[in-house]
């Protein structure tokens, strides 16, 4: 079976999550499978390897899973991303819309080495609001970004193309809806 | 250089951090130091082969990271423990006290399978409130918790003998203070 086909086949539709009328797609029955896990990060690592990635930056909570797996695959520093106020050091600030409103990110002023090349993750790909905003962190910070990974993507958002625009690098994901 | 002694020169302390007269233990360098991250994974597997977890439970956020490691480096299920309202699935709650007030934690009703040997895993054991909601979850969905394992034991706070009174099972730190 195709990776892609795998992983779906481990997701759960959640119909009204967060709010009604909302389809959400859970990624809690991939996590509780080892195999399919193991697949996913060798079928990211495998994509980016020829970028060979400094470190992993992962945006909190769910995205924490898969990039400590990928950071220490890939034996790199990981990077936290988290919503302000979590962090207790000093910090970088970018802000993402929200259907009403923004929302704001935070990471360590000090967590990207100048020049490091930094895979971004999160698990899912919707409008790439937040997956943006984490990336002018990584930028501001001194780094460069070498791709953007995800496990899903929510394709018909519009993400991909959004963040490709804004930054020219490889936009991967494992399964796209 | 000891285990202990390495993880504590990987904390950064953050004064006044989440409040006035906090002294907060920031785990951040330590996740940016594969080598040592590497360590400390090996660390925990080994105190805790003996009892064969079958699946990793951790608590958002920070908990994730390590909690997501050793659920790969023992090829076992991971299950994610959050706040209330975060996870999309039907539910167990438990309640810890706050300073002032209470906070819920939650799992997804089938995150354990029956009998499973669960290992609880957060990063920090301060008064052991969160574990011991936590340890509840894992046993109200039937499962044999194994064990418990934090990066930083605040030993001053007494979190280990409250949990390993509530709980009669092993309570493994890497540092203590």
């Amino acid at each position: 079976m195709s990776l892609q086909e795998e992983v779906k086949r481990n997701l759960r539709d959640v119909q009204d999550f967060p709010k009604p009328g909302i389809l959400f797609k859970d990624i809690t029955p991939l996590l509780s499978n080892a195999p399919v896990r193991d697949r996913v990060v060798e079928d990211i690592v495998g994509y980016f390897s020829s970028f060979k990635p400094g470190a992993i930056a992962a945006v909190e909570a769910r995205g924490f899973i898969f990039g400590a797996l990928l950071a220490q695959r890939l034996h790199v520093p990981f990077i936290p991303i988290r919503k302000a106020g979590k962090l207790p050091y000093q910090t970088l600030r970018a802000s993402y819309e929200l259907e009403y409103g923004t929302a704001e990110i935070e990471m360590h002023i000090d967590a990207v080495k100048k020049d490091t090349k930094v895979l971004l993750h999160d698990d899912v790909l919707a409008t790439g609001g937040t997956a943006a905003a984490a990336g002018r962190l990584i930028q501001q910070a001194g780094g460069r970004l070498c791709g953007f990974s995800f496990i899903i993507d929510l394709s018909f958002l519009g993400g991909q193309s959004r963040i490709q625009k804004e930054f020219e690098v490889p936009v991967h994901s494992v399964a796209a809806f």
